[in-house]
């Protein structure tokens, strides 16, 4: 959000946890090196990477150069700058259980600040196992590095927690430590182009802001879904499950930036207010109401691009017939001035036919039996959301078919946000703005902790129906019938992608792809 | 409009004044064959082509192919239905003045009627001067032709008079013979496909049928440019103006469709009642605020493509000093409450840098201060109807450029309405609605009256004054500077596609494309 010119800067220190890590080699150092490159952090910055391996510093360098070449998304093109940055870059190795260990790397940080006249200014990433969140934390505190007379600020990785209980409970912890608005946690959705423009679309167009409610808008759907399986993550997924791998952050955050009031300003504190005004006023669904408006599914063994895979189950790292949810669907309301009689429904799911995360927009009908409509099967306008993998809108219009006489057919109008340059990846723009002290794309705790209030209840039903109400559906599909039967009680249907271009001949849509749900 | 089924249509005899002529050739024979070739006509029907010199039939069936083979939008593909289609055609050599001719003509059509069992549906044509009109008219009546047990119709071009006791005149005499619901007057711009398109786009989408008011339209803006000079219309051109040429029909008829509220029924009668209301509610100038509110202009010599184009003054036909207008702009206002407070810029004018017909909705601003405008910069909501050259629309929204931290720009949503296949031309759809009788897209008598009388104090204050307020602009621009300054004076600028996809770069505005007026 914040938008600081290269002389506002301020030199830090970051110090990496899990430097050496799969996240830090595949995102957060090629983030880096994108700020580094495009001026966008002070140029006295260092990095300290910690790992549990012995490593010298020279071996993490090459590390550090071989991660920006092949994770960065752009082919680099100066040799020595690459070289330059990677200079930036040491590596201590830390067992984060051991207390001797802080005060070394206190040291260290201290060496560097003094040696690059950085002002105490320290980033803390937790590019770790969540589980030790409230350990490092504490050492942190112990050995004196959170005491600075510059800024601090943690930044940490989601799960933040498995329920309301234990996340409160690691709050607190961390909260000794470091203020809240210290804390950066990171949803990466939150990073990206299209969810920062949510806001942008709605209070930049009085086209759009004035339709905002439930006068114009009939329903919201919001999709986000995979194609991939848990791949190496079945040990941490099959506790976990989409509702919380998914619907807690990510699907809920979105569901908050189109939902909220327009902030009194474009600041993060007041945005802030206006998302979680939004979670208070989600409804909260008790547990015998949850299969009213809630549908879980696991995939079993199907074909993608028509190869076989798996089915949940099989797969290594799974419990033998494990319960968990691998594809989660919802009804969810939120009951306010605005929003009062609007469902907004949403949808997850892995190994699901494709990789979507889009935000859908369906607009209220011409009124039955008027004009166009006489039949009531006009198409109604929608604005679409792309997210990922493709990034721009699309709006669902009605319009003469072109040549013919009399008849109307749906037509989209759209954009492209990514066709003429590649967008900064989601963790570029969250790193910067942890380094510019920006919370605004960061998930606050209370959003953390109402957002568990709501998903508690729905996983407490689930867990002791087993699996009464666990619906299967086969890999490569839109996910289980049921899903489906969500929105058809209603009276809808799933857009899923029915305006992305592949289905659209010249921008007119064919049945083929309005079809498809 | 209507859509009938082959097994509905009439049958019909079209008598076609004019029958070798320019307009007959290039636009309307054409026509027919398009309707032919789709099957829209009846298999049943003759053309009595009729003219001044004396013709064979058989060469006049070569004009026929040859100006089908020219002027049709898609190259013939079977020359044997090309012949099929010319067999349909004769010709007879007429004096208009010539009552006896009148009396042959009926024995003729008769004559076809009954070899071809068509029950006397007659389609009269005349595709003459509109001096002719009222004899021809006379003589249809005189001779009996115009006593049909089926239907009868009179289409007619335009100009009709040239101001409102003229056409008066020109009426009554028709109406001697004709009812008013059996006169086709043409204005062609009203069977564009983006003319008839604009119905669609407001009463099919409630998207925009929403905000199709004073509320959040701020104002509209409608061009009709011409990069053309006079050509070899001078001699009429010079006595009449832009004024009566494009403004009393052609744009008045986008300002109707544009304004009208939606009618009853989209039906003929009830689409023209609304129409009419706008008329009613167009505010009159009087000719003291003629000044305030119109802008006429005049071309000089200037370069159009690099090519030097002589003035207006210094074409073949045209008057001496002539102070004639080759331009007029204005703003009109509709007193109703949908439009309250909203002007309705027009502009219409020959040898501009481009040609271009449009439609611009401005949609009101985000409030000044407010989040992204807080500099009062923010770029407003705009819906461009493209209807000419380009046929299509465009949507001008704010969104975040992509990749920029924090920059808002506009970015253009579209859709091309022609660029699948090529639309039929307009006369394609007059012709087929006038065989079907439907008047939709006619101009009925209270509308070229009501333009007349909002026309005629315009002219009337023109006349007075000479040449002291009119304006020149150089061949090849976007006018006279005055014509910007109306708007300048309420704080707005021409946006002369800006939207086109020639100056937008990956669907992002650029400046080269929005300064442009």
């Amino acid at each position: 959000m914040s938008n600081l010119k290269t002389s506002q800067l301020d030199p830090f220190v970051m110090i990496l946890f899990g430097g050496a890590g799969d996240l830090a080699r595949r995102k957060l150092i090629p983030a880096l090196y994108g700020l580094y490159r495009n001026g966008l952090i002070h140029e006295r910055f260092s990095v300290i990477g910690l790992g549990r391996s012995p490593r010298e510093t020279e071996d993490y360098r090459q590390i550090i150069m071989e991660s920006v070449e092949k994770h960065f998304r752009l082919p680099v093109e100066h040799r020595g700058e690459l070289e330059a940055f990677s200079r930036h870059f040491e590596y201590i190795s830390l067992d984060v259980h051991d207390r001797e260990g802080y005060h070394r790397l206190k040291e260290r940080v201290e060496d560097r600040e003094r040696g690059l006249g950085i002002p105490e200014n320290r980033l803390f990433y937790l590019a770790i196992a969540p589980g030790l969140f409230g350990e490092v934390s504490f050492h942190l505190r112990d050995c004196g590095l959170a005491r600075t007379h510059g800024w601090k600020r943690l930044v940490i990785e989601k799960p933040f927690g498995h329920d309301y209980p234990s996340a409160k409970e690691l709050n607190d912890r961390i909260r000794e430590t470091f203020q809240e608005d210290e804390i950066y946690r990171i949803d990466h959705y939150l990073g990206k182009e299209m969810v920062q423009n949510i806001q942008v679309i709605r209070f930049a167009n009085t086209l759009f802001e004035n339709m905002w409610n439930n006068r114009y808008i009939d329903h919201v759907q919001i999709t986000a879904s995979e194609v991939v399986g848990v791949e190496d993550r079945a040990g941490y997924y099959d506790g976990a499950g989409a509702l919380r791998d998914m619907v807690q952050n990510h699907i809920l955050q979105m569901v908050m930036l189109v939902a909220m009031e327009p902030p009194s300003r474009l600041k993060p504190e007041a945005i802030h207010d206006e998302k979680i005004k939004v979670l208070r006023s989600l409804r909260r669904w008790k547990e015998e109401e949850v299969n009213r408006n809630m549908v879980r599914g696991q995939y079993t063994g199907g074909f993608q691009n028509g190869k076989p895979v798996l089915g949940y189950r099989e797969e290594d790292g799974v419990r033998e017939g494990s319960h968990n949810e691998t594809f989660v669907a919802g009804r969810l309301y939120i009951d306010n001035f605005r929003w009062s009689g609007v469902p907004f429904y949403i949808r997850t799911g892995k190994r699901m036919n494709q990789k979507t995360t889009e935000v859908v927009i369906q607009f209220k009908g011409v009124p039955g039996q008027l004009y166009f409509n006489k039949d009531n099967n006009l198409d109604p306008n929608l604005l679409v959301i792309k997210i990922n993998p493709e990034e721009g809108l699309s709006l669902q219009i009605n319009a003469k078919k072109p040549g013919a006489e009399n008849e109307v057919v749906p037509i989209a109008m759209d954009f492209c946000h990514d066709c003429e340059e590649s967008s900064p990846e989601a963790y570029e723009s969250l790193l910067r703005d942890a380094v510019e002290g920006d919370r605004t794309y960061f998930t606050h705790w209370d959003e953390v902790s109402l957002a568990w209030k709501f998903v508690d209840p729905i996983r407490k039903a689930w867990d002791q129906q087993t699996d009464s109400t666990l619906c299967f559906y086969e890999a490569g599909t839109t996910g289980p019938k049921e899903a489906d039967a969500l929105l058809a009680r209603d009276g809808y249907r799933w857009h899923s992608s029915g305006l992305s271009t592949s289905v659209v001949r010249g921008n007119q849509i064919t049945e083929e792809g309005k079809g498809k749900s």
